[in-house]
C-alpha cells in the first residue's frame, strides 16, 4: 500500500490527513496556522508535523507518493502564490519550498478548487468528471472540475463564481468593489441582507423580527411555515438557481454540489434552487443533478491528497 | 513532413483543408453538404473527397496523422453526435463511421469549440492556453479553451455562452425557449432588436429610420456620428461586456477572441465591450486581452486539424 498527505491551510488551523492512495483516510490532525511574520513558519511547521507522523507510523519515503496542499489564494500551475491575505503570505514558491523542506513531491492548489476535487474523489460528486462545487459561506466560492481536472485559469483565479454579475440594479457594493455579484445574495451574509431588505419593506408578521437574523434562523422559520421567510428563500433561490443555470450553460456539468454553512439548511435549500435552475437552464443542462456536499471540513484534505494522485 | 486534414461541416458546404502538422495550409476546397435522407451521404462524400486528394497529392497513409472534424452539434468525448438538425443527422457515430470509411484516425468536435481551437492554434489566440472565443452571428456561440483543450462538458454542450442569462426583465423569448439570454442582445438579430426597441421609444432623428436595419448599418451609423446608433451600441456593449466579465470570473482566460458577422464592425466594437468589461470584471481578470478573430471562415478547418494533433 502507498500513502499520501493532504494539507488544507486555513486562517486559524492547518488540517492534515494521511491517506492510503485508494482514498482511505488513515489519520487526521490539526496544527495552528502561525500567520505572524508574513506566515513564514507555516511551511516549516507543516514539514515538521509531517516528518513526525512519518516517524510515528514508521513509513519509508518510497511508500509516500507525495503531499497535496490547498491554499486560500489563487495558485499558478507551477505552485506559486502571489498573495494570500488570510495567512500573511506575499509571493511564495509553495511547491518549491515544501519540496525542499520535506524531500517529497508536492502539488499545490487553490482551496476552493481542492475542496471540489475532494467532493469528486470521496464525497457528493464521487465518480463524476464534470462537476461544479459552490460553497455558500461568509462569501461564495467555487471549484469547477472539467474532465476530472480543476479549472485553474490564466491567473489561477478560475471558478470565482461568487463574482458572477447577477443584478444590474444593485446599489450596495460587494466586498470585491463591484455591485450585483452573486455573493451579495447567496452567501451567509447575502441571505441575511435579503432578509433585512424584505423586513424593511412592510410590517408583515414574521418570527424573523425577533432576535438576530442568520441564514439558519431564516431557513428554520421557512421550515416552520413562516411566509416572509419563504419569500426571502424564494428570492435567494431565484438568484442562485438562475446563476447556476448560466454557469451550467458554460461548464456543462453532470452534477452541482452545494456546500458551506448556508447549505446546512439541507434538502429544502436544493428545492428552491432547483426550481429556478429548471426555469432558466439551457435544454442540454436540464438533467444536471443537485446534491449537498458530504465531506464538510474534510473536503480540503481529501482534495489536496487527490492533487498528488492525478 | 507529416500531414492532417481539417473538415468543417456546415449546413450548405463542407470545408476541407489539408495541413502540414506544423500548421501550414497546403490546400483547401469545399464540397456540397447533402443533407437529404438524414444526411446519410455526408460522411461517404467526405471520405471520397479525401481519398481523391490523397491520390492527387501522392500521399502515403503513414504520412497522414489523421482527420479532425467539426460538427454543428454537441459531440461526446468518444465522437458521437445525438442530433444535428442543420445537417439532418440523428444519432451518428461520426468517429467510428469515418474511421471505417477512410482507414485513418478521426477526432470529432463541436464546431464552436473547434473554431476556438483554430484561433488558438493559428489565429488571434496564438500561443494562448486559456481562451474564450465568442462568435456573434445569427446566434451567439462560444468555444472555451482551458489549458489548451476545448471545454466539452458532460453532454458535449460546454461553452453555450449565448444562453447565459443576462436580463431578468426580458419578455420576448429566445430561440431556446428561455427569456433574457445573451443571444437576444449580442447576436446579429439581437442588436437589430435593440435598435428597433430604441427607435420605437421616441422620435429622435437617426439615419437608422431609413432603410433596413442590420448590425452593419448600426455600426456604420455609429462611425458616422449618429447619436441614436451610439445609444444602441452602448446597450449592446453593456450586455456583452458584463456577460464576458461573468464568463471571465468563471473561466479566467488570458484572452477573449470575438468573431462572427457582427465583429466585422472592427475595433470600435471592442471599445464598447471592453468599457463594460472593465467596469464589471473581477479584479483578477482586469488584464484580460480582447482581440478580433482573424481566421474568418478558415477557423473551422484549422481547429479541426488541430483536434488530431492534440
Amino acid at each position: 500500500m502507498k500513502y499520501c498527505f493532504g494539507v488544507d491551510i486555513g486562517g486559524t488551523t492547518v488540517k492534515i490527513g494521511l491517506f492510503q492512495t485508494d482514498g482511505k483516510l488513515v489519520d487526521k490532525w490539526e496544527i495552528i496556522t502561525h500567520t505572524e511574520n508574513q506566515g513564514e513558519a507555516i511551511l516549516p511547521d507543516i514539514a515538521k508535523s509531517l516528518k513526525e507522523k512519518i516517524a510515528e507510523k514508521s513509513l519509508s519515503e518510497d511508500e509516500i507518493e507525495g503531499i497535496g496542499i490547498g491554499v486560500p489564494a489563487p495558485v499558478s500551475a507551477d505552485g506559486v502564490v502571489k498573495n494570500s491575505v488570510n495567512i500573511g503570505w506575499g509571493y511564495k514558491e509553495v511547491k518549491k519550498e515544501l519540496e525542499e523542506l520535506t524531500g517529497l513531491s508536492v502539488q499545490v492548489g487553490n482551496d476552493a478548487n481542492v475542496a471540489a476535487l475532494g467532493e469528486m474523489w470521496l464525497g457528493a460528486g464521487e465518480g463524476q468528471k464534470n462537476m461544479i462545487m459552490i460553497t455558500l459561506g461568509t462569501g461564495v466560492g467555487g471549484g469547477i472540475i472539467i474532465d476530472g481536472r480543476p479549472l485553474i485559469g490564466a491567473h489561477g483565479a478560475g471558478g470565482e463564481v461568487g463574482h458572477m454579475h447577477v443584478n444590474p440594479h444593485e446599489t450596495e457594493k460587494c466586498g470585491c468593489g463591484n455591485t450585483g455579484c452573486l455573493e451579495q445574495y447567496a452567501s451567509a451574509t447575502g441571505v441575511v441582507r435579503l432578509a433585512k431588505r424584505r423586513l424593511a419593506k412592510d410590517d408583515a408578521p414574521t418570527v424573523l423580527r425577533e432576535g438576530e437574523i442568520s441564514s439558519k434562523s431564516i431557513f428554520d422559520a421557512l421550515k416552520a411555515g413562516d411566509q416572509v421567510a419563504e419569500e426571502i428563500v424564494e428570492e435567494f433561490g431565484r438568484y442562485l438557481g438562475t446563476a447556476l443555470a448560466t454557469l451550467a450553460a458554460i461548464v456543462d456539468p453532470s452534477v452541482i454540489v452545494i456546500g458551506g454553512g448556508v447549505s446546512k439548511a439541507g434538502e429544502v435549500l436544493l428545492q428552491y434552487v432547483e426550481k429556478y435552475f429548471q426555469k432558466k437552464s439551457f435544454f442540454a443542462n436540464k438533467d444536471t443533478k443537485f446534491v449537498l456536499a458530504t465531506l464538510e471540513n474534510d473536503a480540503g484534505i481529501c482534495g489536496a491528497a487527490k492533487l498528488i494522485l492525478q
